[in-house]
């Protein structure tokens, strides 16, 4: 009998211990590519590493773009590839806010408030989040579709490249989960 | 004594079984009508379900018009209902990217790219989730808004209409909850 | 060793109880500034709230703009917090839909298919938000950003002022979470 009582408590110890959500874990998705969001996520993103949860972000289709290096260049793309890498922001610190942007004036108007304001830069939040050990995960697919090669990106602590099983596998397990 | 030590691991047991989270599902609201996200949440829904993941999809709002059957014509609507008819977008394969549309080029070039990457068409995703058992249900509140009929939408394996409340049983027994 | 099995049987409970996600809850930041989405951010609210759910609302970016009160006016901005004050919607009721706005007269006609549909209005939703009692907690950072101040913002009950750490932690307690 006791040593049944032991099972059944061990059970539901392992139960406890493998069940979705039982981490003090946050999963992101950054699918846009719009500085107002991209803001947001890195300040959910830092905040949460800086509590102490476990945070991962997964940058797919636009939001790929902002992790991209400008004085990184890669040579073998073909003639669409290089439309896509001119059409879309070169960098974090080209993105565009996507309201009220006004040809880059309210973008501009919005980043010297930050600066005013004393709220951290992109590139700040950036350094921050790779020292609080946010791990960022570029969707191989998006890289694929729009030319984006892995040499171009950010130098960035552990940066992965990985598909939707990879977030899924992160999300389940997440008490937090966010699609930006 | 032992008698209650089995009634208090019951008690635990059935408090596992019932908490929120508990189960390895995906709730997700589909809210947006754009073509780019509408392939995130199908390649988001599509990964869970492989993954064995209990996949529900709640369209809403300008999602919906994303689940019209070009092919179905249906009758009694008024003026507005037939002007909301025309201008939204009729069925998946109509809907345009968020952004770069350029008058269309935009979504033709995603659509070239992503046949010519092997990435399966908005037809395709539909007919896989289908097969691994993703569940939709059509938000009844937008349906009723917008004028668009049941008989419209799309053949796809138990299609339902429901409301919030649905979404919300769903998602509080989810472990991953999205909203596109 | 009957000891050893109550002690173990507390320390399973009190983790049951402390989990991550332990909660029938909701958290959602509501950080567009669309009527469409203010519109779902406030059913899902509602909903959440009459099926039982503790339900918290973190209005952050241009989400902040439809808290303001309209009536309401306060001195001492300087000229581009008063720009800011200008452009954005003055409240929940000068909000427009995020597609096919038309000039005006899509967010017209989603108003008046709301009203002849018997969907209840912005007003009608934060009146019942505020009795089903739906916390609301305005972003900080954001409200610096844009110049607004609390004594412009809506009468609501309990309303609050708080930061990126308020909304996680809410979020990691809480059974389903949302970015709208």
């Amino acid at each position: 009998m006791a040593i049944d009582v032991e099972q059944q408590l061990a059970a539901l110890r392992s139960q406890l211990e493998e069940r979705p959500g039982a981490k003090k874990k946050l999963s992101m998705v950054v699918f846009s590519g719009d500085l107002d969001k991209h803001i947001a996520s890195m300040i959910i993103a830092t905040g949460a590493a800086a509590m102490g949860m476990e945070t991962v972000l997964f940058y797919t289709f636009w939001g790929t773009a902002a992790l991209r290096d400008p004085k990184k260049r890669v040579g073998g793309k073909n003639i669409i590839e290089k439309m896509f890498g001119m059409m879309l922001p070169k960098g974090r610190n080209k993105t565009t806010i996507s309201k009220m942007n006004m040809g880059g004036l309210g973008t501009a108007m919005i980043k010297g408030l930050m600066k005013k304001k004393n709220v951290a830069s992109m590139d700040e939040l950036f350094e921050v989040a790779g020292q609080l050990g946010v791990k960022i995960i570029i969707c191989e697919m998006s890289m694929d579709l729009m030319g984006f090669k892995r040499e171009e990106m950010i130098d960035y602590p552990n940066l992965e490249v990985g598909g939707v099983a990879t977030f899924l596998a992160d999300a389940s397990e997440s008490s937090i989960q966010l699609f930006i």
